[in-house]
C-alpha cells in the first residue's frame, strides 16, 4: 500500500500488509474483520498478562488522571514504588534500577555502565542472540538482524553459546556440551585478554534466537568466569524476566547473581513502553560519587510505573509464576513431545515455564533446517506455510528461520493452551505430508 | 540516600535529591509539601500542553479501556490516524513515519536509514548539539553529556553551526555568520569527500545546547549543499517539534524539507513515552522492495498514540502553534530585552517561539561565560544559586553551563508568563550585585 502512512520495522514497506487488530481479551486478540486469534506469542512475548488485564487498566487510568508525566529528575512515589518491587524481585544484589523506554536502551545503558565501571573496551557476546536494534544493542547482537548494520559493533567479540542440537563443539551430552561452551569461552578470554574485556552479556535463556536453554552449571560458570577477571555479568532478561520460564528471573533457575539485567516486556505486559536496568552492587558502588553519563527524557515515567506496580502485583498475587513453571513441565513438554514423535518434521522441542520453541527440520537424520538462517523481512516459503496454516487454525504463534516459537500470555487457561497446541499440531502435519 | 532504588540519569547517586513531585496542573506542579512551582521548562521541554491536560488524559484512558499494546506487525486504526496527522503537519514530502519510544532512539533509526539509503558511512554533526544517549545518538551529540563515552562516534564529523555571540568565524553580523558558517561546512564537505557522507544532522533551532537560532539562509544553504552530493538532511526536530518555536516543525521558519525528522517531546507532551521518525520520499522509496533493518517491540504503541492524536487536536484547534509565536514576539522578547538592559549579568537573549535562552556573562565586554561548559551531573556554584533564587521564586526554569533556558508550556497563560519572568529577572538581579 504505497499510502501506508506507518512505516514498519523490519520489513520492505510494500510488502508490509499488516492484519488490523481491533481488540484483545487474555490469550485472544480478534481482527477488524471478526476473526479471533488465540495469541500463542503473547505479541512479542511481552504479554505476560494477556490483553487489557482490568487491574492493569485500572493502574494505568488511574494514574492518568493524576500524574501522566514527570521529569526523571524530580521523585515520584509511584517511581519509588515501582523501583522497590523490582529490587525485591530480582536476584540477590540488586541496589537500584534505572528506568528506560524499551529493551534495546536498557541494554545501551547496561553496557555503558559495564565500560565505565571497568574501564575496559570490549564485550562478549553471544552468536544467536537478540539485544535491540539501537547501535549498542544491535552491536552486541548475534542474529541476521544485525547484518545490515555492518558498522555497529566495535569492541563486540562474539562467542557460541551451548546448543546441543548444532553443537558448535561436538558435544554428545547436555553436560559435555556446557562443559565446552564454557572452556570455549574461557579461551576466547585468554585469546582477547580478559583485562580488556567490560561484560559478558547472555541471553540466560536465548529467547528469539531459538530457546536455547543452557546446560545445569552453564551460567555458574559463566558467572565464576567474570568474577575470576573482574568482568561484569550482564543477564539480558528482557524475554526471559518477570516468569517467562517459569522463574522471576531465567537467572534464577540456577542461583546466579548478574551485575546488571535488563528488562522490559513481561514488567508491565508492554501496556506502556518501559524497560531498564536492575543495578547490582558494583555498578551502584562505582557510580555513588560519580555522574553516570546517560540518561532520557522517559526515564521513570509515571504511567509506565503504575502498571508496572499493577502487574507485579499481579504476577504475584495470582501466582503465576510458579503456574507457568507448571504449565510448562506438566502441560506443554508432554503435548509438544508427543506431537514430536509422530512428526517427522519437528526436530527437536526446546523450552522452560512458558518459552518454548519446535526446531522443523527437513530431514531428522540430519537435522538439516527446513528453512535457512535468514535476514529479517524475508521469510521462507516453508515457513510462511506453517504460519498460515496456524492461522488458519485459529492460533498465532512466532515464527523464525526454522523454528515455531510459542510464548503464550500466562493467563492463558489450560484449555486453550491444549486446544493451541493442538492447532499448531495440526498446522504441522500438513507441512509434514 | 543509599536506599534511593531509582537510579538517576546524568547524576552521582548519592548527590541525587530529587524533589518529589505530587501532582501538576497546566503550567503549574506542586511538591508533596505543598509548594507550588510555575513550570519555565516544561519538564524537559516536552509539556506543550501543560500538566494534566484533560483531553489527553481522557484520550489515555479511553484507549486503556480499548486496547492498551499491539505488536508492530499488526495494523492499528489509531496509530494509522497517529502517522496520518503527523504527515499533514509535517513540512512537504513526508511519506510515512516510523514510531519510537522517545527522541534518542528516532535518531538511532534516521542515521540508519540515511547509511542505508546512501550507502555511505559518515554523517555530519554539530559541536553544541544534544541527540541523545543511546551509542548512535551520543554519537552524534556534540556536547559534554557525550564525553564520558569515548567509543562512540565512528563515522562522525563534527562541524561548527553559525553562533554569532560566540562566533567560530570572527563574524560581525548574522547574515555574515550564516554565510561564514556554510562556507565552512562546504570546506569541510570538500576535506572529508561528500561521496562518503551519508547525512547532515542538525537541530534547525538547537535547543538544550542554547536555543541558537541560524540566520536567516543558513538552513536552506545546507540542504543546498546536501542536494548538491546526495547527502540526507536530518532535522532533529525532538525539541523543536510541535510549536515549541511558533511554528509546527522549526524547518517550516524556512520553509527547508529534510529527508527525515525526528521527533518526540510535543508530539504528546510525553504523557506516553513515544518518539517517531518522518520519513521523507527518497527514504520511502528505498524501503519499499528492501526490509528496513531495524525495529523495536513498541513501535507504535497504542496508549502512545491515543495520546498523539488527542495532543496534535488540541495544538491545532486552540491554535497554540501561532499562540506561541505570538507570545514569543510580543511579550517574552520584549520582557527579556529589557530585563537584559538592565541586568549587565545577561551577555545575550535569544529565542523564537517560546523557546528562549539567557547567556549569563560575568564580563559583558569580554563575554567571558558566567560558568564553564561543563560534563553533565556538575552544575557550577554561581548557576546553582541562579537557579535556587528561581527556585525560591517560584519558578522552575532549566539552567545549562551558563545560561538559563525558558521553555514554557504553550498553555500558559499570559499573566504566568508575564509574572514568571519577572521572578527570574528578580532571581537574576540578586546573582547581578
Ligand atoms: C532479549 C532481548 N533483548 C532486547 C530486546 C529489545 O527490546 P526492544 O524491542 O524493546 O527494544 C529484545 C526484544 O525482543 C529481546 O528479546
Ligand atoms: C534535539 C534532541 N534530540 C534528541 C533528544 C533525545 O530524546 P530522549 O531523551 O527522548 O531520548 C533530545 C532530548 O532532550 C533532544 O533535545
Amino acid at each position: 500500500m504505497a499510502s501506508d502512512p506507518v512505516f514498519h520495522p523490519w520489513v520492505a514497506q510494500a510488502k508490509a500488509a499488516p492484519v488490523v487488530v481491533a481488540g484483545g481479551a487474555g490469550a485472544w486478540f480478534w481482527t477488524r474483520e471478526g476473526e479471533r486469534f488465540l495469541d500463542l506469542h503473547a505479541q512479542l512475548g511481552n504479554l505476560h498478562l494477556g490483553h487489557q488485564h482490568p487491574a492493569v487498566v485500572a493502574a494505568v487510568t488511574h494514574q492518568a488522571g493524576r500524574m501522566c508525566t514527570l521529569a526523571p529528575s524530580f521523585g515520584a512515589e509511584v517511581r519509588e514504588r515501582a523501583a522497590r518491587m523490582i529490587l525485591e524481585l530480582a536476584p540477590p544484589g540488586a541496589r537500584s534500577v534505572l528506568f528506560t523506554t524499551g529493551g534495546a536502551d536498557a541494554v545501551e545503558h547496561a553496557l555503558r555502565m559495564a565500560r565505565c565501571v571497568t574501564g575496559r573496551p570490549k564485550v562478549l557476546a553471544a552468536h544467536r542472540s537478540y539485544h535491540g536494534a539501537t547501535e549498542g544493542a544491535i552491536g552486541v547482537t548475534g542474529d541476521p538482524r544485525r547484518w545490515a548494520v555492518p558498522g555497529a559493533g566495535a569492541g563486540t567479540v562474539r562467542f557460541f553459546g551451548p546448543y546441543l542440537y548444532r553443537s558448535e563443539f561436538h558435544a554428545t551430552s547436555e553436560e559435555q556440551e556446557g562443559e565446552r561452551a564454557l572452556a570455549h569461552l574461557r579461551r576466547l578470554l585468554e585469546l582477547e585478554g580478559p583485562h580488556t574485556v567490560a561484560a559478558v552479556i547472555v541471553e540466560p535463556v536465548v529467547g528469539s534466537n531459538g530457546v536455547l536453554v543452557p546446560p545445569e552449571g552453564y551460567l555458574a560458570g559463566v558467572r565464576a568466569l567474570c568474577d575470576e577477571h573482574g568482568i561484569l555479568l550482564v543477564a539480558d532478561e528482557v524475554m526471559t524476566g518477570f516468569g517467562r520460564c517459569g522463574a522471576w528471573f531465567a537467572c534464577d533457575l540456577w542461583g546466579v547473581r548478574p551485575d546488571l539485567l535488563t528488562f522490559a516486556k513481561g514488567v508491565n505486559s508492554g501496556y506502556v513502553p518501559v524497560g531498564g536496568v536492575v543495578v547490582g552492587e558494583r555498578v551502584a558502588e562505582h557510580f555513588a560519587e560519580r555522574p553516570y553519563p546517560g540518561g532520557l527524557t522517559y526515564s521513570g515515567h509515571p504511567l509506565a510505573c503504575a502498571s508496572i506496580v499493577a502487574s507485579l502485583t499481579v504476577l504475584e498475587e495470582d501466582g503465576l509464576v510458579d503456574r507457568a513453571a507448571d504449565l510448562g513441565e506438566r502441560v506443554v513438554r508432554p503435548l509438544l513431545t508427543e506431537l514430536a514423535g509422530h512428526l517427522p518434521v519437528v526436530g527437536e522441542v526446546r523450552g522452560r515455564g512458558l518459552a518454548w520453541a519446535l526446531e522443523l527440520v527437513a530431514d531428522r537424520a540430519t537435522r538439516a533446517p527446513l528453512a535457512p538462517y535468514a535476514a529479517p523481512g524475508r521469510v521462507h516459503p516453508r515457513m510462511a506455510e506453517v504460519l498460515s496454516a496456524c492461522r488458519a487454525r485459529g492460533v498465532w504463534p512466532f515464527v523464525a528461520a526454522n523454528r515455531v516459537h510459542l510464548f503464550p500470555p500466562l493467563v492463558i487457561t489450560e484449555d486453550d493452551l491444549c486446544t493451541g497446541i493442538a492447532a499448531v499440531g495440526a498446522a504441522l502435519t500438513l507441512e509434514d505430508s
